[in-house]
């Protein structure tokens, strides 16, 4: 998503690496107790959060850095460990995403599901969603593998938020965070379901607000908050900085849906078309819905199959209803709001934290490119 | 399940449930932001926690309440709030378990995901797993709401935990055992799913392991060793309480799969046959494998339907080659268990701790008859 930006002083890749890694082999070596199907549960867990970006986890640190003038060693410690449980936050999320939408792949590669599957039949092609390639059980016992791997992974989140040892109010503070981002992101998730599935009629508002509650507020509140509270920062700035990840999550939600709508299949990695398959209630599509192409759009949506030709046809009907163009100049608003934010008195944001927000506000730029 | 007993000086289950019910209450109020589909997500959630027998943290206060001495009232109270989360951990195993096994009753009523599926057609008959009386759409987002409200419960009870103002040791000793008991269940139920779709080889040890694992930790170990911390008890007394709790906890899913597979469906208020029908590896039934009547019971098993008839000959096949009273020598050993550890001397059990547990096993063998 935000890659390939540097957002802290050095690189922390490496240093969040060790931690979630080390977070994850002291639970692998415990699952060993209870035989090897859980034990391999837990390697094909492991295999999928290394080799993932790790990007909350590094906006996290790169945010604290920034927000603390002169940090301890200690409570630097505790920035990496409550980043490692960001992002096993977020692998949680993943998977119980994946259980709910049938999804066999992640950046087109086999998600957790895919290769239990793959562990169950070495010779099946695990492809997109869609007609199972598998035997039901098999499926069955994959998708239980997912469900219950995101039961462990957002225990374990808990955890490290649970035992980090800090002042009182801190632990507290960052408690109802955590909390308060579970809420929101299950709500989003609830509400994104709703839609697809006809029981939620849909609005651009409620699409909107959908992508603001589901990723919005995990991928970038969560850890902008997270850095502001462990670096002893004024609650104004706190809020400030949470208001900036909202919009800037906002605007990197909407570029993700630009991107799967009409970018490269094999650039960004995901099923192509999987959105208008899944019939995924984007901004796109919910704009496109108030004009006239909406007719010949409509048909095609939420189907199983979707050739090549028939994305081609509705990608050219989205761009020509303004549907796109639209979604573009929703991120201009975003990212207004977010220099307005940094810009004004009130906020009391340092330049260097404004520099951050620029940061990540190019990196979003350069992906639209 | 331990219904009908009195295991505190006083009935504590109308403080559980307001405790339990102010839980909710300020988790529903929170909801309401998020729109009327997940309010109502968690007014039938909340139904249902409060609609249960709430047996789990009545177990842990009546054995508080044993062990302390005096108890001050601020411990007492956060004996109550552990109480409550033990609960809402119970309704989120509860919860993904309904959406792994497809289930859509709990004691007779629709469970939420049966409510849910409801809420979209009120002429929908919920009855028994098996072919879905609902739309794929309706059953789709049905079962988005168990796994939605299962990670919702999860963290609620996590935050419970987590927020408990305790001296550290003792707090963090609580964690410790939370943990612990999540890896438990979850390994039992990973365990359960492999045995019922026939990636894990069934036997005997296994499945008894997989019981314990799924179960009894929760269920007995849990509240017990929580009231054993919470009391100040010396380890090895938490350690002994914990161990009786297992052997406890098996026995009653012994009792349980008896009644099950032989008691009277209008009283225990589950599907008829539904164990039979899901192929659920219970004692009985690895026990059954071993012997020569399994040709004639297999072919029988996890099939979607299962007639009156069919059924009662399979009963009657499992009583004769002596899978029932098998299972109940069983029960039989982990009663002789617990009663050796209460009255070992190095165990350090008190007279009244060692009362409690007479009571148990007076209301299991209660069930019996």
């Amino acid at each position: 998503m935000i890659s390939g930006i540097a957002l802290t002083r050095h690189s922390c890749r490496h240093e969040v690496e060790q931690e979630v890694g080390r977070l994850l082999a002291a639970r692998s070596r415990q699952a060993e107790a209870y035989g090897t199907h859980f034990a391999d549960l837990w390697r094909i867990a492991a295999d999928r959060v290394l080799g993932g970006k790790l990007i909350r986890p590094q906006l996290l640190i790169g945010a604290f850095e920034t927000l603390s003038a002169n940090p301890n060693a200690s409570t630097r410690d505790s920035a990496v460990r409550i980043a490692a449980a960001v992002e096993l936050l977020h692998y949680s999320f993943l998977l119980h995403d994946d259980v709910i939408d049938g999804d066999l792949l992640r950046r087109g590669k086999p998600n957790l599901i895919g290769a239990m599957l793959q562990e169950r039949d070495p010779h099946i092609v695990v492809g997109p969603a869609g007609t199972p390639p598998a035997s039901a059980k098999d499926l069955h016992w994959a998708h239980t593998g997912g469900i219950l791997m995101g039961d462990l992974m957002l225990s374990a989140a808990h955890q490290v938020f649970a035992r980090e040892s800090l002042p009182e109010s801190m632990r507290v503070r960052l408690l109802d965070l955590l909390d308060y981002t579970i809420t929101e992101s299950v709500a989003g998730e609830h509400l994104d379901v709703g839609l697809a599935d006809g029981v939620i009629p849909s609005d651009l508002n409620t699409v909107l607000g959908m992508s603001r509650l589901k990723t919005a507020t995990y991928t970038f509140e969560l850890p902008l908050r997270a850095a502001a509270i462990l670096a002893h920062a004024p609650r104004r700035t706190e809020n400030a900085i949470g208001r900036i990840g909202r919009h800037l999550g906002v605007a990197f939600q909407l570029q993700d849906d630009l991107l799967s709508t009409f970018g490269d299949a094999a650039e960004h990695g995901k099923d192509p078309f999987s959105d208008l398959r899944e019939g995924k209630e984007t901004a796109i599509i919910a704009y496109a819905r108030l004009t006239s192409a909406w007719p010949s759009i409509e048909p095609h949506l939420g189907r199983s199959h979707i050739t090549h030709e028939e994305g081609a046809e509705i990608q050219a009907l989205l761009i020509t209803c303004g549907a796109e163009r639209f979604a573009k100049s929703l991120i201009d608003e975003q990212i207004g709001a977010c220099f307005e934010i940094t810009s004004s008195r009130e906020s009391q944001i340092s330049p260097e934290l404004a520099q951050l927000v620029g940061h990540l506000v190019e990196s979003l730029e350069e992906r639209r490119s």
